[in-house]
């Protein structure tokens, strides 16, 4: 072992200084002096002598494995290259027995529904609670998941997603509670809540809260790059070697070190930082929200987990994306996305205080310029006008000819592709799913509302079942 | 739009200066200033306004495919994030049918035995030639393909790795043809071969000799940051929608623009610069082959590309581990691996000056410091001690209990995990393959030299179907 130290930065610091001469790959041979990022090629390499291996870790990751591990008190943490997505696909795959059944919250991430067409699973769906008047998914209730097993007893995987793309947080202890009675196992997509142990939310974290496999996508809300997640094996229920299996197949046998050093650079922050700037986080949101409490219009939606700002708007002209853009054109403000009556922002322990400050000036000003109207919008959110039924599974629906056909046509036929808005990447419309008139009518507004609109053509063609 | 580049990097720096704020991922906000490798965050985003989404390309991503394209003459070039274990999986998924059959070499990379574990897939073995004395894979000829279609006439997907790890280049004009008369389809893994129309090798390239479909990890052999990859559609035989589909499912929905505008930057290098690299290469590789020519026990491989130098050593008391740790701790070069009785080294077009003449000075000093004995190793290769039977799919043998014994206890046994080295990542041992008394021995040689065996714990046990 020519590299001594615990720190896989430094480590790879070393590496770049040592005057070892690369004859492997990559093919830069970190030798990018003079052009762009060239810091970024100096440490990128992949399995090398005394750099472990991230798919059979025994040395330096390994030890960042373990560091991550007693951050959250989980009983085993594996570092992810591929985004949550390929935790959620891992973690769904490994819990399930190929054409059997799976419990899931109707608004999972759309990897949810790749591992269940992965598996040739039956989908049996939870329906979130949903706010009628801002259009948001709210918690997935006990009651809803105890139901479920009444009607469904055949399920022993429940995938919940908690919190939400908007920061709503779901009962995990009493969830895992019934989940486990009905000897099930329960995987929590926490990908948006990785920060709760660091802001004062340890109580809705669901490693410690009942939660068998737990996915975290840490680039969301902690300071890492883009793609970086972690999945955590909080109890026996969970099948490490299963598991690992499948996150052998969904990352790349070439992990990123770039990305690997970038993890454990997010962590020593947190281990040295989170204090301080978790107090900064609270006492700012919590004012930022005090001064938005004055608008007339704007209105932050209550209930959301600190870190994430659910503004919505009540005014007769204003739609979610016109707020969006106007943050965006008249103050340089870009928010991470817009809904039909909302946008989100999305607030983390690196925020600055001129973050806090323009966003709330911006949003006074906003609201001040807008004229008193009596009618307030009514577009119906995604989320509330009913939900379609389920013909056939994902695997069946994908696996028929199907042909694209305008969308006002579609009534009553069975979807053959995902549609759905990116953000936040939740289908409205599932393959196997029939078109209703409400379904057709919700995409219709979204798409009038220029909202990023995927599974549909610029025909405004849909693809559905060709043999119906 | 605000950004108007035709370039990603640079629509990416105009968006770090532009002081527009960040409410969303990732959550390090793009303020990481004074951290180690700021650089990076600073152009660190995912998919938001203007900067386009890599699932569902309209703008700037697809400006680069195009670019990407039309340097390598494919109908449709994909960037790829997760590096080529999600092309291979993804070519292998479209094009087959679940339950059905595939002809792959067996000297394929593991991402294409997860594939056909995903797809439940019936494997035909196509088995290389293969050298005995260096103990190196050669190349699959048309003969074997044909040979093949004669007893499995039910196979459509053909998928062939060239070059090999090694640098080993098969006739891929004479087995498209071959393929395409039985109506099929050719999958070509040239991880390995993305460099070869920027370093005169133009007629190795599969793009231009009748594959379908055709993956290449950029990191490997080009300026890339590892994890970047490209899969490139070269024929209408190739399904786009149901590749796109598994490209959707085997890469994160937030994939990194750093990796991204990696990809960007590799070709913008190349497309100034690749003529005088390959210049410099190519001489400087004759040079140095020309320098070993005179070594008394190290002796270059003939007829790999001309980016591998396979440098074997037949001298009675060495291995290629020892040749391979000798020239790490002695004289500070890293090769990329170590056979039994070779080590194998990369050359790309990034290579300085001072590699080649250290690599040269090296290896003639080693050689003359060896003795003259009259006794030759003979460590039988991985690929020569004959190949193991299949006894069933690696999909049914992962699915059956299984238990751990130890290595010499396995004869006759059926395999429930991979074994094999890492690198190079090919399976010795598939799940479902009969463990045999030569399998076993080369696993144990393997072992006693030091060499990073995967899938034997440190009790030298391995898994092993327990039905038995």
């Amino acid at each position: 072992m020519r590299f001594q130290s615990r720190y896989l930065l430094e480590r790879l610091e070393n590496l770049s200084k040592s005057g070892i001469y690369p004859y492997h790959m990559p093919g830069h041979k970190r030798k990018m002096n003079g052009y762009p990022l060239e810091r970024l090629y100096q440490i990128d390499i992949t399995e090398i002598e005394d750099f472990d291996n991230l798919h059979d870790p025994k040395d330096i990751l390994l030890v960042l494995q373990e560091r991550i591990q007693s951050l959250y008190h989980s009983e085993k943490s594996y570092c992810l290259v591929n985004g949550s997505s390929c935790g959620v696909l891992s973690a769904v795959s490994a819990c399930s027995v190929r054409g059997g059944s799976i419990m899931l919250a109707r608004n999972s991430h759309k990897s949810a529904y790749h591992a269940v067409f992965q598996e040739e699973l039956n989908a049996v769906y939870l329906y979130p609670e949903y706010d009628e008047t801002c259009g948001l998914y709210g918690p997935v209730s006990p009651q809803a998941v105890e139901e479920a097993f009444g009607k469904h007893p055949e399920c022993r995987t429940v995938l919940i997603t908690s919190p939400t793309y908007e920061g709503v947080v779901s009962d995990i202890r009493s969830i895992a509670d019934i989940v486990h009675r009905h000897d099930g196992i329960l995987i929590v997509d926490e990908a948006h809540g990785a920060h709760f142990i660091f802001t004062g939310q340890e109580e809705k974290s669901a490693v410690g809260q009942g939660a068998d496999i737990v996915i975290h996508s840490i680039h969301k809300t902690l300071p890492a790059p883009t793609q970086t997640a972690l999945l955590h094996i909080c109890s026996r229920r969970a099948d490490r070697e299963r598991i690992e299996r499948y996150l052998r197949i969904y990352q790349s046998s070439s992990p990123s070190y770039v990305l690997l050093a970038g993890i454990e650079q997010c962590f020593a922050i947190l281990e040295q930082e989170a204090d301080d700037r978790s107090r900064f986080f609270r006492q700012n949101i919590s004012r930022l929200k005090r001064k938005v409490e004055s608008c007339r219009h704007l209105r932050v939606v209550p209930g959301t987990e600190t870190g994430k700002l659910v503004i919505t708007v009540s005014h007769g002209s204003w739609t979610g994306r016109k707020l969006y853009e106007v943050l965006l054109e008249q103050y340089g403000l870009q928010m991470e996305m817009a809904g039909a009556h909302y946008v989100v922002a999305i607030m983390t322990l690196m925020d600055t205080q001129e973050g806090y400050d323009r966003l709330a000036e911006a949003l006074t000003a906003i609201d001040g310029s807008m004229e008193e109207e009596d009618s307030v919008i009514h577009v119906r959110p995604y989320c509330a006008y009913g939900y379609p039924e389920t013909a056939m599974t994902i695997y069946d629906a994908l696996s028929q000819p199907r042909e694209k056909i305008p969308l006002e046509n579609c009534g009553g036929r069975t979807a053959a592709e995902y549609v759905g808005l990116y953000p936040p990447g939740i289908p409205i419309m599932v393959p196997g799913e029939r078109y209703t008139k409400e379904s057709i009518e919700t995409l219709t507004q979204y798409e009038r509302q220029g909202l990023p609109l995927q599974g549909m053509d610029e025909k405004r063609q849909v693809y559905v079942l060709s043999s119906e």
